[in-house]
């Protein structure tokens, strides 16, 4: 599955079977993940280092203090490499070569843009800590004016991207299907454990229902 | 906390105080993450690819086949950026901007070897099949000479690496605390479900230990 978004660089060349260029894939895994590993360039060398992101329609941000050695670099127009992976499973086969994991990813190739715009930079705001727990934004202290300028905030453009997805059984070699080796898979799952409230909210504050109820994936993805 | 090993690139700048150069830690973190994220450059533009790791003393592993455009960058001798990330939970301040995440990451820098004697190239796919599931390497059928033949290996020193990481409770800012607003942390953890054989293991290959009582940090970290 080709879109017309698609560049060489972001076309997947092993197991090409699992590629998927489709955004609405790409949005979906991109937006269930909760973190992403972020991919630069410092003095030749590459750094990958995780960070929150949020999507807003074909825009991924990511923010953060501008002391950041990542973000001084993404304000500066750096080329980076967005990649989130959720893992779903292990894939265990009779061989450890047929033997796998499934799995959701997203790699998305673009050039980091500052967020000098008053407006778009809450938005973004708002879409990172969506993004983190949905129903937060309304529940937080808002946001003041010296926080927002003390956030760098920068936008990748989601226009160059892949999918990859692994899910299903172990495919053996035909002459291992009949070894007498259990094979199959077991699920994985990024679950919450119940909130913790600190010592202040310990004190009579009910957590609400954004935390109370919250799960990773509501709608699982596996 | 600076051990011998640190170089400027692999010292944490920001919240330094998350900062631990020690190589339990470091050891410890790269052991319990089922995945990591590689950064290569590719025409001088960073790439970031999952994949799954081992440790094996001072060494990581990582593995594939050789048609992978990482691993033909890695064997060529390339300089990689290896970071592992372990997410252990939400943390819920009273703001937006004092909210962050519990986790543990590392990040290794350093140069990829293509692995070319026999033996260490067959421990390195024991340890990662023992990564993936510990027992496993046991249960599979043996790797043939064609597989070992067909499988590239590359390695990389962990002598440039720190870690990172967030535990504890939110912390708002002094003004913020006695807001009638929830704040604490939602734990985060990856949990197995339960196995689910193939179409042959069904047919009456019980599932042995290694796959019944997988747990994917038998010993939690946070």
């Amino acid at each position: 599955m080709h879109s017309e978004g698609t560049t060489p660089r972001a076309e997947v060349r092993r197991k090409a079977d699992r590629a998927d260029y489709t955004r609405g894939t790409i949005d979906a895994i991109l937006d269930a993940a909760p973190i992403c590993h972020i991919g630069f360039v410092d003095s030749g060398a590459p750094v990958v280092i995780p960070t929150i992101h949020a999507r807003v329609g074909d825009t991924l941000y990511v923010h953060g203090s501008p002391a950041s050695r990542m973000l001084r670099h993404m304000k500066a127009g750096a080329e980076v490499c967005v990649t989130v992976t959720l893992l779903d499973g292990l894939v265990l086969a009779r061989s450890a070569a047929s033997s796998s994991m499934n799995y959701r990813s997203v790699v998305v190739f673009g050039t980091a843009r500052l967020v000098v715009d008053p407006e778009e930079k809450m938005a973004a705001l708002q879409a990172l800590t969506e993004h983190v727990l949905p129903g937060r934004w309304d529940e937080v202290r808002p946001v003041t004016e010296k926080e927002l300028k003390g956030t760098t905030v920068v936008a990748v453009a989601i226009d160059e991207a892949s999918a990859k997805v692994r899910s299903g059984p172990p495919i053996d070699e035909e002459e291992d299907e009949d070894l007498p080796i259990w094979a199959g898979v077991i699920p994985l799952r990024l679950v919450p454990g119940a909130p913790v409230p600190d010592a202040a909210s310990r004190r009579g504050i009910p957590a609400p229902q954004s935390v109370a109820g919250y799960r990773v994936e509501p709608e699982s993805g596996s």
